[in-house]
C-alpha cells in the first residue's frame, strides 16, 4: 500500500527503507565486539515510523541483538523514540531532527529506560543518527550495570532497499 | 533460517506464527469501535520471541494501532513482555505461562508504562493470550486518563501461517 507519508514525521524520509551494513560495540565490563546490522524503518501513513533492527555477531554468526519500536514525529522536527528491547529494557528518547544538504542528523536524548524484573541495569541511552545519501551512521552510548554514560555503539549501513 | 526454539520460550512454541482476525475496543473516554488485526510471533534462536501486530478500522479501513517487541522466556514458564507503542508509551509486564490440551494461557500483570513528554496518561495494561490449536485470543484491561483499571480489548484472531 503506497501512502503518504504523515506531515509530522516528512522531515525523517532520508531514514525509510533498509540498511545493511557493519559496527563494532564496546563498554568496560565487556570485550569487544564487531556485528553485522539490518535496519528497517517504515510507515503508514500515521504520525511515527516503525523501526527494528537485528544484528548478528561477525565472530560467531549468530543472531546478537535486536531491537523494535517507533520514532514519533511530535511537530517542528521533534521526534520522540520508544524502543522495545529483548533483553528486558524499554528506552525513551527525544530529540531533534537537523536537516542536512544530503540527508539528516537525528540527536536522541534519554528520557527514560524501564526494566523488567531481570534485565540488566541500564539506566541511560543516547543516540545519533545521520543520514548522508545511501549511508546511515549512528552512534549509541549508555550508562549501565554502574559504569558512567559513555560510548558503547558505533555502525554505517548502506542503503539496500 | 530455521532454528530451534530456545528452552526458555519452548512453551510459548504455540504462539509462533502469523495470526489474523477481529477484535473490538471500548473505553468510557471513547466511542466503542472494531478492528482487524494481524499479529506475528517469531523467533531467531534466542530466549525471546518477538512480537508485532497492526490494525486497521473496521468502519474506515486506515491503519489504528499498532504494537512491536518482545515476549522473553526468564524460565519455568515465567516469561516477561516488553513492548513499544507508537503512542509514546512502553508496557513491561510479567507473567506466567499455563499450558492447556490445545495450547496455552499466557497472564501478563504490569510492571511498568513508561511514556514520552506527549503520551497519554496510561498507568497499568494487563493482558491474557490464550492459544487453542489454530484460534489465539486476547483480552487488555487498561488504567489510562484518570479512569479506573478495566476491559479495553478483545480479539479473537486465526491462524494464517
Amino acid at each position: 500500500m503506497a501512502v503518504e507519508l504523515h506531515p509530522d514525521v516528512a522531515v525523517l524520509a532520508p531514514l525509510l527503507g533498509t540498511w545493511a551494513g557493519t559496527g563494532a560495540g564496546s563498554y568496560p565490563t565487556i570485550e569487544p565486539f564487531r556485528y553485522r546490522e539490518e535496519v528497517t524503518f517504515g510507515h503508514a501513513g500515521k504520525p511515527f515510523l516503525a523501526y527494528r533492527q537485528a544484528t548478528v555477531r561477525l565472530d560467531t554468526g549468530l543472531p546478537a541483538h535486536a531491537e523494535a519500536g517507533y520514532l514519533r514525529g511530535t511537530g517542528r522536527n521533534r521526534v520522540e523514540l520508544v524502543l522495545a528491547h529483548p533483553t528486558g529494557i524499554a528506552e525513551l528518547a527525544e530529540g531533534e531532527v537537523t536537516v542536512t544538504e544530503a540527508g539528516l542528523v537525528l540527536r536522541l536524548a534519554s528520557v527514560a529506560v524501564a526494566r523488567t524484573a531481570t534485565a540488566k541495569e541500564v539506566t541511560r541511552v543516547d543516540r545519533t543518527i545521520a543520514v548522508e545519501g545511501d549511508v546511515l551512521r549512528y552512534e549509541l552510548a549508555m550508562a549501565a550495570v554502574g559504569q558512567q554514560h559513555q560510548h558503547h555503539l558505533a555502525a554505517e549501513l548502506q542503503r539496500t532497499a
